[in-house]
């Protein structure tokens, strides 16, 4: 999107009557006076760690059902550390991981180049690994790390029976596993266990705190003492003892009060959205249906004309559908959708009207355009 | 400090009508209103560095006279991103540094355990090197680095022809200077040359904000836009490529705004209050005279008693001295003395008479505790 598309989707949703993805933009100033009415913001402000730092880390213990942990600016240093904790203790550098994870295709090849580790792919396949795919990789392995859900794939969850079964195969080698859960919090619906139970049979498990809470950044290791005392050291060297960090911390807080029960919701009606895109022939959600509150969609539509198509409708109805896509690199669109309190309004009947509407601007655009 | 002695501290210094060394302490909440006021906050929040990230990198670039500039979340991971970056360029490890240097002391030997760096020491004397000590150095070097001011000797500053001479010196042997400038803003005075010119002379250079600037968290690096291109991917390996950071870049730039134009009276009134804690025989303030708005103190009172007899004095009188003593390790105490805005007034002569009756407190203690 140029600078002005950007521009004019910020402000045109700010308008919006009805939001199906995503929510509505707020500004800079909106956020800092909402957190300023935070429960907690009345204290003394966090200093490299302590104060309301140490309430969201007590806070996320709890709720993963573990008896520590540690926040840290960003998952891409929470995940290098923890990994890098677990290989110092295996002795080996080498990480059962998927080649679609996000340490694999978001972090300019940090685990190699900075973190030292070595990747192993149980599987290349585009789903998650198998038990028998651990069980058969090579050793030795330092940690197996499992994303639940898999981002790059749609979004997608094992079944618990599987999910199970791959930890079982983890701890019979006697390696740890690290859950990537930063989209744990609306997993429980698919895997159908509360947080506690998924959380119960890995060693270390990530969360966000800016993806269905809504929160600006940061996020929390929990997993055993010894394991979040080794990981202190490490969130130094990588430059995440931050001085102040409350505006993130508050913000998680937030996030987790407001919104925790909300998840199910959004988890169930995302499956009624994917299936009203796919009765649009041009449309493929994927996973079909849904896992979390979140899914990919293919378009057989230039990304071009689609995003203008969007931006268009929404600025001349005040309803926005389905936005930001990208070039999916054979002639169509790369897309997702978020569905959240405000996608919630939206029937089926809605979301297949407004699609067709949008669809058929983009249609009759490029067909102009060639 | 314990926490009850800590939250006691924060809520008299909240109450107190003057205050000597530091600032009047806000709540979180207070410093979000304050935040949601700044010029800027009625635009788009930020997303992975764009946006007023890109308006603070401008404004610190045009300041210090660089083409570029790239915000990073912390200094430890700013330094050891750029000394990578000049260590991958020169192909070799080797930097030379201050034994005393932050990435040396309070890092968790970050460079050598996870950057990979080779710290080489021109002097382990408690001063800066010189131009000589760096000639003399065996080779090969990756860069040089001096902090400004070196914040472990009591913010000691070299002269303007020591360090012109120092930079010359690596220049002679072809290795780019690195200037740790946390507190580069506020060393104008004593180097007496403006910060365009200081920088300059350095082919790398790291400002703070949360120091003499009263922001939250952050850092900035200028250079040219090719060493600014090079350290892109390494932010993003540290696990600095964060979501939202506007609260930190706001009030970074609220700094600037409300402070950059207060430093040099800041730093000439250090003098005078440095001057005044002299005359009492137990204390020592080093560097004499400070070179910056801040310096260290000895003091000959074990810090217990020191840190009890100031929040005593500040409960009863509402004045708040020196505070946050630590051990020395030799039976004494080791302080700090930061002057802003609130230090100016006070007199030296006021400096002196609270500082008498809190000492004599503190030694009428520690007589009857032994």
């Amino acid at each position: 999107m140029t600078d002005d598309a950007r521009t004019r989707m910020w402000t045109a949703s700010r308008r919006a009557t009805r939001i199906l993805s995503g929510e509505r933009p707020l500004t800079m100033a909106e956020r800092l006076t909402a957190l300023a009415a935070a429960p907690l913001a009345d204290g003394r402000p966090d200093a490299y760690g302590d104060g309301v730092v140490e309430v969201l880390e007590r806070r996320v213990a709890d709720l993963l059902g573990k008896p520590a942990a540690l926040w840290f600016p960003t998952g891409t240093m929470a995940q290098q550390a923890m990994l890098r904790v677990w290989a110092d203790r295996a002795g080996t550098p080498r990480v059962a991981l998927h080649p679609a994870h996000h340490t694999q295709v978001h972090e300019e090849d940090a685990g190699r180049l900075l973190t030292g580790l070595d990747p192993v792919f149980p599987t290349t396949e585009p789903r998650h690994p198998t038990a028998a795919e651990l069980t058969a990789t090579p050793g030795p392995l330092a940690a197996a790390v499992l994303e639940l859900p898999l981002q790059e794939l749609g979004y997608l969850l094992p079944t618990w029976d599987e999910y199970a079964a791959f930890t079982d195969a983890a701890h019979d080698r006697g390696i740890p596993v690290h859950l990537d859960g930063a989209r744990l919090w609306e997993s429980t619906r698919h895997l159908g266990h509360p947080l506690a139970e998924i959380a119960a049979r890995a060693d270390s498990v990530y969360v966000s705190f800016y993806k269905a809470f809504g929160g600006l950044s940061g996020a929390v290791v929990a997993a055993e003492p010894d394991v979040v005392e080794a990981l202190l050291p490490w969130r130094v060297r990588y430059g995440g003892n931050v001085y102040m960090q409350f505006p993130a911390v508050l913000a998680a807080l937030d996030g987790l009060d407001a919104r925790l029960d909300r998840l199910d919701a959004w988890v169930d009606h995302a499956v009624v959205v994917a299936r009203a895109l796919a009765q649009l022939p041009e449309l493929h959600p994927t996973p079909f249906p849904p896992h979390i509150e979140q899914f990919s969609v293919r378009a057989d539509v230039p990304a071009d004309a689609l995003n203008a198509a969007v931006l268009a409708d929404l600025e001349a109805t005040g309803e926005r559908w389905v936005h930001g896509w990208d070039d999916d690199g054979n002639g169509g669109a790369a897309g997702e959708v978020t569905v959240g309190d405000a996608g919630l309004a939206w029937s089926a009947d809605d979301v297949v009207t407004v699609g067709r509407r949008i669809l058929d601007r983009a249609l009759a655009t490029d067909r102009s355009a060639s």
